[in-house]
């Protein structure tokens, strides 16, 4: 880091994954104030070289560029509404997980205050900031991203996806999703054979591998929904995929069958109506 | 393949699993004779050098090997029951999909006939039979495991899980739970994103990568079910997983909320029940 390059940098929020972008900072040489709500959060950040605003007006005072990862978009609102005056020339850099919604708000909010906004989605968990598989999704202000490239990249690889501030958002839930559903499946799957004495971290072992060889089905799913035609050639068809087997071991096994149940109801009413033959991924019909 | 090596193996059924597996084992050198209830299935894989048998009788008359990859246990009964009988002293290997009690009630028959019964589970599609990735769980006769792990490696890793022969179908459909509940997660963010010009390819080339590095967190939650203590530090609490901002995403897109609300169920009734400081792996008490 030579002194041309640092960035007086200003972080909003010390939860576990505010604490990791101050960090990342930190340690690259960026002059870093840090401020939180409840005190007593910046003080491993302090002993690591950055320095406790005691207000977030102070924290904003201290330079152009200020972070943002707050609890929620009413937060953001809370502590940035009354500083919006002074922010005015300002760029803001939301990491705050907000709805696609909010992040258009915010951005025409930053737009009335003269603040340059740039919103980013944050694909990865506090511990992975800055090292490999951490990637943030940014929409907003192509200049504020050009301008901040090499310090984004701090934090993991940066994608920008345009214009639309709720764009980021927008794909960060859509993967959340993802993700989240696919912790309720392996939840399902480690309960199943839980009674069997197999304990949950043997069910990992078998299931991390597993269910990262199975993304690679993701392309050739999406290719048939892009494509519009189901009937293609070589797919597994929802009749083949009827789970009603596993419902039936599920409920054996004394687990409930909400988690997997929810798939079936996709792949039934499908179907029902008339589909049976098409491909699995059809599903994606039963709830657009 | 020397001649002491190879082994004369009978397949039945030639769906698109079965052929693969057939395929697999006459590109090793090993005779196979092949039978499906629909004549046609075979031609491809005699060009290839195998024998098609007229009837699954002939075909098990062939040799003391049977493979079974039929359409479902009630199939395996219909071709095998009136065999019983003449199979006594050979070995069947089901790599039918059963429940775990269907595989147990099958190990009985085959007991009953004096056939020595393996029990598999495939996790893999038909294209990845004999490719990186593609893993058979078994259950059942270790003796039969042992004597024929050179042969079934042929199709994929293999692993062992004990003599209960239910142990292998269950393992096999707790992890194929987790793959259609992943897909489902898959289909909900790619529904998500679509309204946006966000095509289902663009979405997967992000959600592959991306699903996959999140599957190294199952171990850490593992872990935590194992332990047993869901209040244990540094985990992400059930509050901050409430979904509420992707079901108001979700609803936005024009996307139902069926596949993410079920994971926001399991998430609400713990922290109903007053848990909602604890971890996120505690959603696997709202399913048992």
């Amino acid at each position: 880091m030579t002194k041309e390059n640092s960035v007086q940098v200003n972080v909003l929020g010390l939860g576990a994954m505010g604490t990791a972008l101050a960090e990342a900072l930190v340690d690259a040489g960026h002059p870093t104030t840090v401020w939180n709500r409840t005190p007593g959060k910046a003080d491993g950040l302090v002993a690591r070289g950055a320095t406790a605003a005691a207000t977030a007006g102070d924290a904003v005072r201290g330079g152009r560029l200020v972070i943002a990862c707050l609890l929620d978009h009413a937060s953001v609102h809370e502590v940035l509404d009354p500083l919006a005056g002074e922010m005015a020339g300002s760029t803001l850099i939301n990491l705050t997980t907000t709805s696609p919604a909010q992040a258009r708000e915010l951005a025409a909010w930053a737009a009335d205050a003269g603040i340059a906004y740039l919103s980013g989605g944050i694909m990865a968990v506090p511990h992975m900031i800055g090292k490999p598989g951490s990637s943030i999704l940014y929409s907003g202000s192509a200049d504020v991203f050009r301008q901040y490239e090499p310090l984004l990249g701090l934090w993991g690889t940066s994608t920008y996806f345009g214009e639309d501030a709720g764009l980021a958002s927008l794909y960060d839930l859509a993967l959340l999703s993802g993700m989240y559903v696919m912790f309720a499946g392996f939840v399902h799957g480690a309960a199943m054979v839980a009674p069997a004495g197999v304990t949950a971290r043997e069910f990992a072992s078998m299931a991390a591998p597993w269910l990262s060889a199975m993304t690679g089905e993701l392309e050739g799913y999406a290719t048939v929904i892009d494509g519009g035609d189901y009937t293609v050639e070589g797919q597994q068809s929802l009749e083949f995929s009827d789970l009603g087997h596993i419902l039936d071991a599920s409920s054996e096994q004394g687990v409930s069958t909400e988690v997997i149940g929810m798939v079936q109801r996709l792949i039934r009413r499908q179907i029902d109506a008339g589909h049976g033959k098409e491909g699995f991924p059809r599903i994606i019909e039963s709830i657009r």
